[in-house]
């Protein structure tokens, strides 16, 4: 049984990441840290925590709470800043280091690479103990594109995303006013996650998110001009992974299926007018693109079972 | 004052364009047709018309009404095997008529092109009194790039399109437990929008539409290689036209702002990465996406003022 | 042509109330009042909006501007406060001055009744030119139940609100990730409408509001004992009402049908098993709960049309 | 191990059951069956379902298959004509034999009551191996007003439900253009649950369902009259129940918490103005209010751990 920290448990990804936590057979939470709920019981978070659940401490404590591994959960800047104690696993899952150029992360994180390692398990493993966690459509981007480095030199990613993607801070674009039965595009062209996407595959992306009217849930269409044989690349890839799903012919992914779960699909087309390659992802923003993929890579770090903990199976209408 | 009959009035389309026609200051609506309504009071469609709107008659009844203007809201096939009366405007909403290559109309629609002109105002005014109204997602990609024609010579288009742009008959896809809550890409590459957007853009265009749980509301992410200055040719293309509004740099379209009108509006980017264009259209796809050009094309053909009887104004929240 | 002033015109009810105004073929809206953007263009607020409406100004100028009728559209604590000018028809769109009784103004909104009469144009006239608007909770369970005052003595209102209900402003509960997909009682047996309704009444009510998954709407299930033909007394209350449609007997209000507008439905039941009286309100709580029936009392204490400047009509699906 | 057959998988609650019928440790899925997927592979109903379930067989081979437990997902009417195999546990999930009233049986299920026991585990645990899952809205009741049984005689039960209630049929009330930002009352005063839970609490009940625009969860919003202590009753009634849930005073049911499982939520509040109690049930209409509730009721008759195979945890945002 390893010992397990959360950091930051009191926004969106912090609070899935002690759900798959507490469903892990291998990992035992010692430590419960939010700066904002320090001395409370964790009940105070969600009345679905009782008492068995330690209660929160702060940050700084839960830091040093000797666990084995610690789960980062906090603002891209607090986590460029926090300093890492010896011997932990630390899984960060902001993005602060995620981008191992130096002017990129320092542009778009005002944060310095060091000696984290980008850990997306099906095609990039974590390499050591520090481990920068891949962005939510950074993961979906790259499921659909990664097997496809060697054989493309471009691609346009447009992006949908659920609301939990920008997490529980209250801004004017997370209002349900604005939110509901709306559809918004934005940072068009500029957002953040293409540069790491760009990163792992080795050119550049265009890239447009969009804001989508429901809680949790991302699909990325992606266009590729390429002669290679992408469903063939694709179940090459994911061909004995139990978190990513190539569908077959003619079936394309959709929210609702991978929703509450650190699962993603793959859907594989040719547009019949120009030739162009089309690869869907769907995942869960905060599972397969936040905290699912966050315990997995953890898991792998500390040698335990690959995908202990995560949400997995289940067909949930 | 002008006549006009509505066919077909019972589905999404034909009570779009009841509603606009019972608001037009020059029309007079002289027979509401629909099989299934034929002989009952207009408010068993909706408790909202009262006993000043004419009764429902058969369809062949308000085809025979002498009516100057004919709004046909019929499926694809009705729409095909209908007989134009002598001298009436006729506007066909359906998408029988528009396309012009005998090939193509016959694989899509199982239809034959006839004398029918595609109206779309802005960029393809309806010539002689047969209009060939254009789709929903036609209208959104080709105000987006209709201007850029000469400029460029392929496009990704990637739509999203809330429930009402299927209609209202029961499929599983329109079920409200498929719907809500999840985003559903479906005839990728495959749509029957993508040659009528061709055909009016001079080339092939790779378009994937998606499911939006919202109502109704249409966004289309339209994405050009060029090295035209597409801001000033969408400026200039639509520089007096009172139904679509180029909106100011770094302002994105929204469904919102677009929702229960027959406006559109258009946003202008450049991608930093690939300097890609993306030019994004809203709209509604009842309203500019169906009835409201609907009655634009027939204000045209009847040599009427330009945009009586649309819903253009308000700033509704 | 009357002159008018919106003083707080960045909110959710500003702007519908600017709506209307501006659709108002007797009123000239001469300022437009916002502390938040004052001295910026209409545009600011919202890219339909353009140069040929008055730029922003400061909420003080707006209150000096002279204008004929001042649509008070401010935070309950500031209408409170706000000193209205000699001869200007002034409607309070906040709650400031709904309560009469000083000990109840007092507790709800740390405010002092004074000389404001509460206006519900169908059952409450307004009397002379300051006009407390009524909550949109209010108004629909007055418009349930006014007309049976004299037949009971109790009610339990069991409300649903969309989320523009709650304002513009930022809080965890207008948080899309919390609203979306879910349904949440707030307020529960303690809401400042309770006393508004049983002001309004004379009799004390049972009130529980739910907070919906939609943008705007409410509708309010009221439960009433009487042997009164309850029917029969919503009818003659409504006989001549343009904005009030009581329907047909089985037949209940739905929010889609009065999204967007000024107009208010009713359904009339009575339960199988138990006789209890059961009267259903929909209306859009921005509309007749708001800013429609703001204009609609301005309307009645300028002595102009009674529902000019209102959304009334259209079928929109 | 104990082993089980579904009849009827195509459903809604079909696939629920066999979401938790697949995570149960002590059940062993045998038959899977379907008429319309009969000789084709589960992945035909999803494609997370992989070649290591069983593939559909027809309703008669499932009823056939010697299994331990049936679990009937089939139609009212179908269900009506349902002959149990002999020996074997069978829950039935329609409404069939939830009536022990011959009159009412016959009135609004045309079925005979027969010997089946009615099943609610915590408040009317199963007697013998023929159950009667209740219906979604009577669980929702039962658990916030069984309790309350003896110190009152009538309650308001004002209940709202997610789409998926009303089961996978195409039905104009279903389709999404009909529930997206909209809500929605229907069978006021005459729903077949009313006589339901009058049956299990020995009163008639005034009972008003609204469809909500959201894919799943269902909340009641209960009003009684009594001057007994429900906090304490409640508390009493649930006290080891994990599947049940009083909350803290103040604290107030959401849909969100018990989407996706097989708990409900209990509120408990007071009205201010008039005494009510006020009591608030959510839960997931598939869940505990249906799949859940079944292999709930299937263990209790096979002697199983009690929750085996249901989703009771875990702190999704």
């Amino acid at each position: 049984m390893a010992t397990a920290a959360i950091i930051g448990t009191a926004g969106y990804v912090g609070q899935e990441t002690l759900d798959r936590v507490l469903a892990h057979p291998e990992l035992e939470l010692v430590a419960l840290g939010s700066d904002t709920f320090a001395g409370q019981p964790a009940a105070r978070l969600d009345p679905r925590l009782d008492a068995s659940i330690p209660p929160f401490v702060t940050n700084a404590d839960a830091a040093a709470s000797g666990s084995d591994a610690i789960f980062l959960c906090l603002a891209h800047g607090e986590a460029a800043a926090f300093e890492p104690p010896a011997g932990a696993v630390v899984v960060d899952l902001s993005g602060a280091h995620r981008l191992t150029d130096p002017a990129l992360a320092q542009a778009w994180y005002d944060a310095v690479p060091g000696a984290w390692s980008y850990g997306l398990p099906e095609l990039y493993p974590p390499q050591g103990r520090l481990i920068a966690n891949p962005g939510c459509y950074a993961t979906a981007a790259l499921l659909a594109l990664g097997p496809l480095a060697g054989v493309t030199d471009g691609a346009v990613i447009d992006a949908k995303s659920g609301v939990s993607g920008a997490g529980k801070s209250l801004t004017a674009s997370s209002h349900a006013g604005f939110v509901l039965e709306n559809l918004s595009p934005y940072a068009v062209g500029t957002h953040r996650h293409a540069p790491e996407i760009a990163q792992q595959l080795g050119f550049a992306v265009c890239f447009v998110p969009h804001l989508l009217p429901v809680r949790r849930g991302l699909l990325a269409t992606c266009y590729v001009q390429t002669d290679a044989d992408v469903r063939e690349l694709l179940d090459a890839a994911y061909d004995d992974c139990t978190a990513v799903r190539v569908l077959a012919e003619g079936v394309a992914p959709e929210l609702s299926r991978v929703q509450g779960t650190d699962t993603a699909e793959l859907g594989v087309f040719t547009d019949g007018a120009t030739g162009t390659a089309i690869v869907i992802c769907a995942l869960d923003n905060l599972g397969k693109g936040a905290a699912g993929q966050a315990v997995q890579n953890a898991n792998l770090a500390l040698g335990l079972e690959p995908t202990a903990g995560l949400r997995l199976s289940g067909v949930l209408v």
